[in-house]
C-alpha cells in the first residue's frame, strides 16, 4: 500500500488533513517543489500548488512512479492572487462525498498567520492539531531510502578520505572546506546536507562554527563535520584530527569522547529509549575531568532532513526503532582549548545495529606537513 | 542608532516582542546561528541560546562589533532539557523595571506548536501579533549590505560570462550548472543563493525546475536562474538563450518577455506600487499571442532571504522605496514548448533605478558547436 493510502486510511470522515511541510509531502507523493499543500480526506487527495511548479508536479506525480495502488493524486493549479488557500480548500472539499466537519494541522510546520488565514476563511471547520505526524512514519526507513542514505554516506567517507591527503599546514579552513565540497559534487552528491562545518584549533569548540581564513597550526584540532545529499536523502558524519602532534590533554580529550561514543554504540539496540542512549554517553563525559565541557544530546534522526525524528537528548522517552538511521554524536567543547566530536550514522536493525559511517575514528595524528 | 536600539524605541512599556526568525535576529544582531531567540523589551536584549551557539554569539555580538550606540546584548545560554524556552522568558522579563503583560511574536514565522508551548508556560502573559514586522526594515538596505549585494552580483555574472564559453551541444544540464556553480565558489561566493535552475528545450518551461541529464539540443531554449551569497546577501539573476538556431516562433516568444521587463523597467521608481509594477510587464504579456502562458508575478525583494518583502504581484500594495532592492523577472511558460524568463536585480534610488545587473538581455543565440 502506498504512503498516502496508509495515511488516508488514519483520517475519520469526518476530518480532511492538510500537509504542509515539503518534506512530508515529498516523502508521501514524490513531489520535490515548495510553496504546495497536501489535502487528504478518507478517499480524497489534492496537490495544491501553482504555475511554478505544475508542470513538475505532472511529471513528478505520475500514479506509475508511485508503484502499487496509488490514490488519485488531483493536481491543483491555484492563483494565488485570486484565491486563497481557504478558499481553494473549501472549494476541492464541497466535491467530498461527506463533508468533513474538521481539518488537521500540521501544528510543528504550520505558521500563526497561515493558522489565522485558515481560521478567517474556513469558519465552518473546526481547525486541529494532527496527532500522527508524518515524520515519526519517516523515521523508519525503507529499502530505497536506505539505499540513498547509503550512497551519500559513500560520497561522504570517499571525500573524507581524499581530503585528508591534502591537509597541509599553513591552509585556511576555508581552502581546505573548499577542496572537501568539490570533492563531494565530483563523486556525485547532489547538494551538500549542509553547510560544512570545518574548524580549526580552539575554533573547533563552536559546535556549529563556520570555515573561516584561520590557518592551520601544528597541534591543532581539525574537526570536519558535513555529508553529502542523494536522491534527498543525507548523511552527516563528524571526524576530529590532530595536526602534527598532540599534547597528553589534548590525547585524554579526545579519548574521552572517544570512550563516550563506543560506551552509546555498545547499548544501542531496538528498544532502548533516546534517554538511555544520551545517558550512556553522557556518563562517560560527566566521570571524565572534562565534565564541564561536554555538549547536550546524543544525536538526531537524518533522511530527508539533516535534523529529523527522532531528536535524542536527555529526557527523550523516543524508542529505537529496526529501520530508523540516527547520528550517535557526543562531544567536549572547551572555549579557548577546542573541542572533539565523533559522529556516525547508525542504522538500527532487527537485533542490534549497523554503523553506517566507517571511517577510522582512533586518535589519528595528521601527517600535515 | 543601532538597528535593535531602534527596534527597542517602538516598544511600549508593556510590551516584550520575541524574535524568532533567525534572519532577522541576524539582522538586528550580527549573529547568524539558528534555533536562537531574541528578547527584547523598551530597556533590555538577551539572545537566547544554547551551547551549540553561545561561543559564537558571544564572538557575533560584541558591542564593538555593532558600532555607535549598541544596548548590551545578554547572551543567554539555554539548557533545553531543563528549561522550556517560556520558563526562560519568565526568569529574563522578572528582572525588567517594569514587567510586560504583553508578549508580542512574529506570526509568519512562529510555529502553532510553539505558539501553544508559550501560551502554556507564560499564562501571565497576553500573547500578540507583531504589527512592525522586521522584514520591512529589512527592505531597504544600508551600505554595507548593498556593498555585499553589488558583489553578490559581480560574482554571478563573472561566472554567468565563463561559463557561456563552455557550453556546448550535447551537455547535459547538471554538467553545466556544475561548472556554473564551480566558478561561483571559485570568484568567490560563500554559498550559492538557491540551488541552480537550469534547463535546457521544453524543461525551460518549469519555472522553479532542477538541472538532469537532458543534454543540450540544437535550437533548445536555455534558462539559467541562479545566484551567490556574499556575506549573507544574495543576487539573483535570470538569462536565457538560444543554442545555435532559433525560429521565428522562439524569437517572438522571446522578445515578448524582454519588451515586458523593459516596460517595468521603465515605470520603476520610488512611489510606485509592486501593483503597478506588475501590471506594466503583464499588459504586455497579455496582449501578445502569448497571454496563456504568462507567469505570475513580476518579482521580490531580495537580501538576507532570496524572496524576501516585498513579494511583488497582482494586488500588492507595497510601495518601492530608496534603497530597496527587488528583482523584476517577467516569464513566458509554453509547456512542451519551452519557457523564457528575464530576472535583474534592480536598486530603488531617490530619484528612479540603478539595475544592478548588467549582463546582456538581447536575444542572444550561443554558437554551441
Amino acid at each position: 500500500m502506498s504512503r498516502l493510502l496508509m495515511l488516508q486510511s488514519c483520517l475519520l470522515p469526518s476530518q480532511a488533513l492538510l500537509l504542509t511541510d515539503p518534506l512530508n509531502i515529498r516523502y508521501l507523493t514524490g513531489f520535490t517543489g515548495s510553496s504546495s499543500y497536501l489535502l487528504l480526506t478518507a478517499s480524497q487527495a489534492a496537490l495544491i500548488t501553482d504555475y511554478r511548479y505544475i508542470e513538475q508536479a505532472q511529471q513528478q506525480c505520475r500514479p506509475s512512479q508511485q508503484g502499487g495502488k496509488q490514490p488519485a493524486l488531483a493536481l491543483i493549479c491555484r492563483d494565488r492572487a485570486s484565491e486563497s488557500l481557504g478558499a481553494c480548500i473549501r472549494r476541492l472539499l464541497l466535491s467530498a462525498s461527506q463533508a468533513p466537519q474538521q481539518l488537521a494541522l500540521e501544528y510543528h510546520h504550520l505558521t500563526m498567520a497561515l493558522y489565522q488565514e485558515l481560521g478567517r476563511d474556513l469558519p465552518a471547520l473546526q481547525l486541529t492539531e494532527w496527532q500522527q505526524p508524518v515524520e515519526q512514519r519517516r523515521a523508519v526507513k525503507d529499502a530505497t531510502e536506505l539505499s540513498a542514505i547509503r550512497r551519500a554516506v559513500a560520497i561522504a567517507e570517499q571525500a573524507l578520505a581524499e581530503t585528508l591527503l591534502q591537509v597541509r599546514i599553513g591552509m585556511t579552513e576555508q581552502a581546505l572546506a573548499g577542496v572537501l565540497e568539490q570533492k563531494l559534487f565530483a563523486l556525485g552528491a547532489e547538494a551538500l546536507a549542509f553547510p560544512t562545518i570545518l574548524l580549526s584549533g580552539p575554533r573547533s569548540a563552536l559546535p556549529h562554527g563556520k570555515p573561516t581564513e584561520r590557518r592551520l597550526q601544528r597541534g591543532d584540532f581539525l574537526l570536519l563535520d558535513f555529508g553529502a545529499v542523494v536522491d534527498g536523502y543525507r548523511s552527516d558524519i563528524t571526524r576530529t584530527y590532530l595536526l602534527g602532534s598532540a599534547t597528553e590533554e589534548q590525547r585524554a580529550f579526545y579519548q574521552t569522547v572517544y570512550r563516550a561514543q563506543q560506551a552509546a554504540l555498545a547499548q544501542m539496540r531496538p528498544g532502548l529509549t533516546a534517554d538511555a542512549l544520551n545517558q550512556a554517553a553522557a556518563e562517560v563525559l560527566a566521570a571524565s575531568p572534562f565534565a564541564a565541557y561536554a555538549g547536550e544530546g546524543i544525536g538526531h534522526g537524518v533522511g530527508l532532513a539533516l535534523h529529523e525524528y527522532p531528536l535524542m537528548r536527555r529526557g527523550c522517552e523516543a524508542v529505537l526503532a529496526p529501520g530508523m538511521v540516527v547520528t550517535v554524536e557526543p562531544g567536549l567543547y572547551q572555549p579557548g582549548f577546542g573541542g572533539v566530536r565523533i559522529e556516525d550514522d547508525v542504522l538500527i536493525t532487527e537485533h542490534g545495529i549497523e554503523i553506517l559511517t566507517q571511517a577510522p575514528k582512533e586518535l589519528s595524528i595528521l601527517c600535515a606537513g
